[in-house]
């Protein structure tokens, strides 16, 4: 852990640079000091079937989920959620006549559960 | 939010129209009076890589997870769940010899640390 | 239910056979006792746009999603993924010079408002 998932609208595709995105995620993450730099594990995902409410006209939508080990304060999370937008704020270049969601969310891995080996 | 996923195993590619489902299911939500119209962001999945059991013979999937902001009653997510399902059964042909497992889910974004903006 | 996912990165592609993995784990899964065979819902998906930390020199990560029903215990949780993590071992091959990343995670589906039907 950290697990992060990044999905954005295909009709994005021309402006968005996902390796970019996933790298100013990334910084920001081993900045923030929670994490060790190598469990960072980021991945970005086009998404070719989707739908914005009724219609796709004028819209588009980025979204990531922070997957964090449960115990985090809610400070904390904020303060994570905060960072990943603010990376996609800098990120998403605005589209002209189009609506761009930016949207991040923290979930918590179980704990006790959660197991992990390096191989 | 809400955002919401729908994957449908690659078995179900010749009978599903998933542009289709994602607008029954995206009018059964905005229906709802629970979201804002355009707020809601969908897509769909095909899965080539799949495994049900221990062997795919006769059988197929589609699974849909909406996750929404925390908060909403348990009444409210049974509600929501059952309209995903029923245009899940409305929008998905039966296929001869094949049993389809049809399943939705509800999953809480964590209020607190839900970051989003318009750009 | 159970609704797993696996995620592997592109690097590991030459060496993963995603189809051999999904039977190694859902063989497990089904001798577990804790579920019906058909009832386990396995898709494994190759990540192209990925990234580990602040570069993918010598890295890779194979990650897994275990979601269930509520209700079970922690020490059914820990046995779960316990499990699923020695899958994963016993059938991610090792590559020279990469340090790989395995990991497991159990989530819980809320039972209220999950719902299901066969098709």
């Amino acid at each position: 852990m950290p697990h992060l998932t990044l999905e954005y609208s295909a009709n994005l595709s021309d402006t968005l640079d996902p390796p970019a995105l996933l790298a100013g995620i990334n910084a920001e993450l081993a900045a923030s000091g929670h994490f060790a730099e190598p469990d960072i594990k980021s991945r970005a995902t086009r998404l070719d079937d989707y739908l914005i409410g009724l219609h796709n006209n004028g819209r588009g939508f980025v979204h990531v989920r922070l997957a964090i080990l449960s115990g985090r304060t809610p400070e904390v999370k904020k303060e994570l959620s905060a960072a990943v937008l603010a990376a996609l704020q800098a990120g998403v270049p605005a589209v002209d006549g189009m609506a761009i969601q930016l949207s991040a969310e923290i979930v918590d891995l179980d704990r006790p559960s959660y197991a992990k080996v390096v191989k």
